[in-house]
Parts: C-alpha cells; structure tokens; sequence
C-alpha cells in the first residue's frame, strides 16, 4: 500500500485522557488511591485537607497535590502541618490537566504512600471536565453558597464519588435548608455518599475519615480491581 | 498581483474581541451603561442584584441579563421582582462570550433603559479573561470565601472597576480579617472602590447605589466619552 502523507491533529481532551491513563497505570502499579478535590473558592478545601492531616497522618501514608492559579498559600498551610505536598500552578488556567499532575506524581515516592489528595483549583465548573486519571472525584460545598448549586452545576456532581458539605457550623446563621440541598443533589446523583463537615468544629470529620480510610483500605487488597470512572 | 489562496485561522479570542467591540458601539449609540458582575458560586451576585432591583427600579430604567450553565433559577428569582430579565444559558461553558451576550442585548429595547446588569457565569477564573464589551467588570467576593482570594485569583481583581465584599452579616461568625482582605486586594489593585454590602441587612447598599447612580448620571452626558477597558 502507498503510504499516505496525512498530517494528523489531536484534541487537547485527547492528549489529557491519555496523560489520565498513564497516571493511572503508575498509581495501580504503586497501590496508591488519589482523590481529586473539586470546589468553588473559599469552599473549604484546604481547611479540610488541613483537619485532614491531623486526623490521618498517623495510620496513613498521604501527599497533597496542591492546584492554584497563583500563589503558595495553600501548599505553606499543609506543610505547616508536616504534611509532604507539592504547590502545582496553572499560571491563569481555570483547571489542573493530567500532564501537570502526572509529572508532579512522578516526584512523588510513591512506594512509600498509600493516598494522594488533589485539590484542584478553585471552580466548580472546568476541573470536572479534566480527567486526571484520579480514582474518584469528590466535590466540596459549603452551606454558604446556596442549595441549588448542584442543578447550577452538574456535571461535577454528576461525576463526585462523594460530596463534602463543609462550613456546617455557620448554618444557624444562614438561610440555606439542607433537606433542599440534598433533594437537589439527588436530582444529579442518587447514589453518592455526603458528608456534612465543619473544620471549624470537627463535627462530621469521623465519617469523612472512615470514608478515606475505605479508600487506603481497598488499595491494599491484592486483587482490587482500579477502578476506572464510570462515563 | 497574483492573488494568493491563504487560508486564515483567527484565534477565538479575536472573534469575541470582535463581537465585545460591536456590543459597545451599540451600548455607546443608546447611552447604556453595561457591567459585568463577575464572582465564585454562591458568592451572593443574585442577592444583590435583588437588593439593587429593589432600590433603584423606581429611578433606573435597567434590565439583567443572568449567565448560568444550566437552570433558570436565578432568572426566575429577579422576574418575581418585576425585573426585566434574560436567561443566558451556556450549556456547560464556563463563561460567557461576546457574542452570546452580543444578542441577548440586542433583543432589549435599549432605547427605554439606563443600565444592563451582566451576571456571569459563577466562576472567579474565565469569565475574567473575556471582553463582553462592558464598561466595568464587578468583583463580587463574600467573607465566606477567606481573604486572600484577591492574590489567589489576580486577573479578576486587576480589572475591576468596583469590588463588592458580601455577606458582611456573617463576620462575626467567620474567622476572616477585612484588614488582611484588603491590603491583599491593594497588592493586585491599588485604586478600586470597595463596597461592603450584606443583602441580608441591607447594609452597605446606599454607597453600591451611590455609585450605580454615578455610572448611570455618567451615560446621560451628551458629551461623556465612552470608556474602554485599560489593558
């Protein structure tokens, strides 16, 4: 057969997934869960990475993938804290892509940890269309910013392997009915757990711990299967 | 000259570059003043563009063009009011573009109205970065969001014309400093106004209104010129 001169341009989305799939093959090697932490600004994910941290780096060996637009702020706090994390900075881009994450995990040992967390940046919108080969995404929302924000955005609940409710402690102070936010929320998705968290207080944080500690647990089995996202 | 077939890519950007400049010759022939309120989910745009209907409808002609990637809700919640609305639906974009916006306007009578009001999609990243050919983009950030967002998400801030501090009822219960906020905020923008507003209470309301006022006089100048965005 002649061969045929024909120049061949990829989408971006497919260079991504396949980034995502080389991510995921390292962590299945390396028997390392990663989570994928998608929120608005200010919705509280540091503050939980950070009770986090002091919940579980005793019994469980983890790093923090930390995504900004700009700054350090948020990687400092966790490393305050002793926790081994690495600051990722799109410089302007509104979401982590799987190439930037895959190189930063690679620096990882990861022989020596059990659960990488990726706080993603800050929006509701883009980060849940980015694969970054994680093992599930979990959506973070607080109580301060409405309860119709899951049919405003859907797709990451759609795809949120669980869903953090967080900043409980100020509910008497807001007009927000949880029993609507959850309705909402079970519009998108029927199955997924919630988890009702205050880091202010610590109140829900036993639950979310358990949850995480499922997670390390399964990767551990011999013959887990990884998972891969359902789409 | 021999005329040579060169075909030509303009990058996206440009085309909405085009469409933002037609929108503001068009805002320019009917003297309307058009802002862009830009701000994360939740961070309180709608309640406060409630609390604006509900101050100035007497004395402003103005109508409210509202950006979401899916629902109608916030549409519905200013038609109550007896607002002049549309709903802009991006269908899972993460902001809105020039020419979106473009028709939208162009379906209002704009010779019976003083002021557009542009919600933008719920997003501190990407709505920054595109020109819908508004006189000002508005920073909406609420105290719930912690204060370094103004150095976290600087390309916003930067251009700000007006940023607008929410939810100011919740301070006592947060453990945010207005003082770190703002000097943050002088760090990306040393000369915006700053407009502490709860829509709960109504505090801080007459100074945004003050100055919504000063942008409408602005419009009836005969001979006011018609600004465009320092960039």
């Amino acid at each position: 057969m002649t061969k045929l001169n024909i120049k061949i341009y990829r989408n971006l989305m497919g260079a991504n997934d396949r980034w995502a799939a080389r991510t995921r093959a390292l962590l299945k090697k390396h028997r390392v869960i990663m989570l994928n932490l998608i929120g608005s600004p200010g919705a509280g994910k540091t503050s939980l990475l950070e009770k986090t941290v002091r919940s579980l780096s005793k019994t469980c060996r983890f790093a923090v993938l930390e995504g900004d637009v700009e700054t350090t702020h948020d990687a400092e706090r966790l490393a305050r804290l002793g926790c081994r994390v690495s600051q990722l900075l799109t410089g302007g881009a509104c979401h982590l892509e799987a190439k930037l994450v895959h190189y930063a995990l690679r620096d990882l040992p990861l022989n020596k940890l059990d659960l990488v967390v990726v706080e993603n940046v800050g929006n509701l919108v883009c980060p849940a269309e980015f694969d970054i080969g994680e093992h599930a995404k979990v959506a973070i929302l607080s109580v301060t910013e409405g309860e119709d924000k899951p049919v405003k955005y859907p797709t990451l609940f759609r795809e949120a392997k669980a869903v953090a409710l967080t900043k409980m402690d100020l509910l008497p102070h807001l007009p927000f009915d949880l029993k609507v936010c959850r309705a909402y929320l079970r519009q998108i998705n029927a199955t997924t757990p919630v988890f009702q968290v205050s880091a202010q207080t610590g109140r829900g944080m036993a639950a979310w711990i358990k949850w995480l500690r499922e997670m390390h647990a399964e990767s551990q089995t011999p013959d887990a299967r990884h998972r891969t996202p359902e789409r």
